[in-house]
């Protein structure tokens, strides 16, 4: 059955309001006052274009828009639907508090194997550099006045690990002291992007990314991906920001050659758009050296965010920013307006870290176990990986009928997985398992891996 | 001379489009292409509201959404201007890093009396209890899996904190841990905001609670506040979210008495808007016990915001945010969405703080502290002070054309202040000195209330 809509949709040529927007806004107040019921299917681009006598272009912008904005679901990749729980919180309502909602990923339980990205391993930290670390974080007292760059000394040890770790040519001028990668992808949408602005993110790619920047007001534009990264010719020329991840392509696992690099920052130059080139597990290769950052064949156009959630995790609260120096007084004075900061007692315990080289002897002895670990997934699951020899996660294309009940069968047997469909925010593109070793020891990615081969079908390959 | 605007501005009643949001946006065009340039003075309401044909409501829409999007400036008092910078971050250029920007608001330097609100004194910490509870931060490892909703066990203390603190009736499963009162305003407009949502903030009030707003989509509507609060028969009926401080408005001063509260959540609940409740200073109070928190009365119609920042400072990064579970839930879902979370180890940090009574005993030490800092204030200016004996502020009222002369020459003599001017995001309606006391000894505040005393004109009063 086709379905229809029985929604009074009307456009406007006259009124100036681009028409992807009206159709976004009209679908958009149809869903909030409950015209559009989550679950509902909408009608396909096509049909809704030719039901309103526009282009299939307007139909699929004003869609984009709306998964970007959390309004509906497309991932069960035949369709497009409202999303559960579209309609923004309402009434409130007295309910047990105890009860923990769906949202909250805690670590597997016992018995149980992880295998889903973007956590790392925490287990083996070296426990008196870590005290060592937070005794010094007290050894200054409160600040009535944090400074929005970040303290100068961490800054400057920052800047130094950059160089060394990364190849980047930087000074601390050009580096803040962020708490994450997403505060420092807000801080930039904050300060660059007025309502509309259109956003380039790849696709598949980070979820939180886009959710980001749509939040932020802008029109968010799915950048399509191949297995070496994102694809410079099919990048629009009216991006104001392109958020992309050249070190490691989150989640496909490509590492963007250099000619495409070339490419990419040609591109940059002639449209005027930033690239945010998201750094985020770049220490950890294990086979050939890491590219040098992107940011150091461009500190004009590039934007560099790092984090230490991929070594130390996401719990300590700190990140990088690094960019040309207008750019970083820009987004200082956004920081101040919005009384956003880094909280300094942590910026003391790491600048410890980075000083006593705690942090270089950690990553140093994680990327000796993730690469036995990725090895052990090689082993298991060999022909089947995809992505480069780096980072905290492998791809295993699979046929898109076979990802679902693969999922639920892993989980059955008491492995947890993640999918390529989930990355996507369009309809999905690429098919699979996304498959991380740092939440599972090597014993368990054996044998869970061993679970995950027994389930793949013969034509799986 | 009567400004003229020399643009294309045409409105169009039949694209559904509402007027002040098409004048808004053309506005905005023409300040980002550089039709309208930094500085320049725009026509006067009325006047645009004629030449455009609607009437000035309109107008006066357009320009308040475009003051709280910070581009235009008001603060002159004589006009509304096109703001510095207003232009987003666009070419980025080779500078010296090492300029410091204009934004980095530092501690004033020796010899001169910071008489600026918003920041506590954070010279008589308890060492002791400082290094202890950052020592404590360390004790347990990095975590791979935080939890949105915070410590389960810092909750619990903050939730005991509010009770016998605020009189507040809630558990640990209504509060969830924040960086900061900006924190918190920013989950809930994340969460539950959709562009074009009208939020009210008090005029004046707190700068950084519009520009958080505005910043994420939201239409942001001034709402005025007499020397008792927020006045509840001005509050439009379509608002969102209205952000108040009914503990101590920031800044005149007032605290919102119990009828008005009254009134206050019967609007809330006959609206539908969610009323959020900035608590940022309510340990301090010198005369009386304080209300109890405005969320008592209805805690399913209030979100209140507790915050470090003034006890210990901005730069620790805490803050709390008590709501209904629902409410609750949803702010968890989507703040891990955005992956915005609170540090760990400054939750362990401050839950030791908590534990062994070491904040208590430092707001006891800070509130006698204060009392004395206020008394010298009123000995000092005595008919001239105006705001509740409560907080870190007082307001001294005074006739517009005064104050730009007097902030300067207090300047000139070493003593810096702040002004009701610059709290309103529209034309100001309140005119005068806002002068803080946690940033200067007392002594310091002695001395510079002698040099405000004889700035003031005789007609003053």
């Amino acid at each position: 059955m086709r379905p229809t809509i029985d929604l009074p949709l009307v456009v406007d040529r006259g009124c100036g309001v681009p028409l992807a927007v009206q159709v976004a806004g009209q679908l958009r107040e149809a869903m909030r006052t409950g015209g559009l019921k989550a679950g509902e299917r909408l009608p396909s681009s096509r049909h809704l274009a030719a039901l309103l006598g526009v282009s299939r272009t307007v139909v699929t912008n004003a869609y984009q828009q709306l998964y970007a904005e959390g309004w509906l679901d497309g991932r069960h990749g035949s369709g497009t639907y409202v999303a559960d729980g579209a309609l923004p919180y309402d009434r409130p309502a007295a309910r047990a508090a105890e009860a923990r909602p769906a949202v909250y990923k805690e670590a597997a339980p016992p018995g149980v194997v992880d295998l889903r990205p973007g956590r790392p391993w925490v287990l083996e930290y070296d426990t008196a550099a870590w005290r060592r670390a937070w005794r010094s974080a007290g050894e200054a007292g409160p600040d009535a006045f944090p400074d929005p760059y970040g303290h100068p000394e961490l800054r400057e040890l920052l800047a130094d690990h950059l160089r060394r770790a990364r190849a980047v040519p930087v000074g601390a001028g050009n580096v803040m002291v962020t708490r994450s990668t997403s505060n420092g992808l807000d801080l930039i949408a904050a300060t660059l992007l007025r309502p509309g602005d259109r956003v380039g993110v790849e696709e598949p790619g980070w979820r939180a990314a886009r959710r980001i920047f749509a939040s932020r007001g802008a029109q968010v534009v799915p950048c399509p991906v191949d297995e070496q990264g994102v694809i410079v010719e099919a990048l629009p020329d009216d991006l104001r920001v392109l958020y992309t991840t050249p070190a490691h392509q989150y989640p496909v696992g490509g590492r963007l050659p250099i000619p495409r690099r070339e490419k990419l920052l040609a591109w940059a130059r002639r449209t005027g758009a930033i690239v945010v080139e998201d750094d985020y597990d770049a220490e950890f290769r294990y086979d050939v050296a890491p590219l040098p950052a992107l940011y150091g064949l461009d500190p004009e156009r590039v934007v560099l965010l790092g984090t230490l959630s991929k070594s130390l995790g996401p719990d300590v609260g700190l990140g990088w920013l690094v960019a040309p120096a207008d750019l970083l007084d820009a987004v200082a004075e956004r920081r101040d307006q919005l009384a956003d900061r880094t909280s300094g007692p942590v910026q003391r315990a790491v600048a410890t870290l980075l000083e006593r080289g705690d942090l270089d002897r950690h990553l140093r002895r994680m990327r000796l176990e993730y690469a036995r670990r990725r090895a052990a997934i090689v082993e298991a699951l060999g022909p089947y990986v995809r992505g480069d020899t780096a980072g905290l996660h492998v791809m295993v294309p699979l046929p898109a009928a076979v990802v679902p009940g693969l999922v639920r069968q892993a989980g059955e047997r008491g492995v947890l997985v993640d999918t390529a469909e989930a990355h996507h925010f369009g309809p999905p593109r690429v098919h699979g398992l996304v498959l991380g070793y740092g939440s599972a020891s090597r014993a368990d990615v054996r044998r869970g891996c061993a679970v995950i081969r027994e389930l793949i079908p013969p034509e799986g390959v």
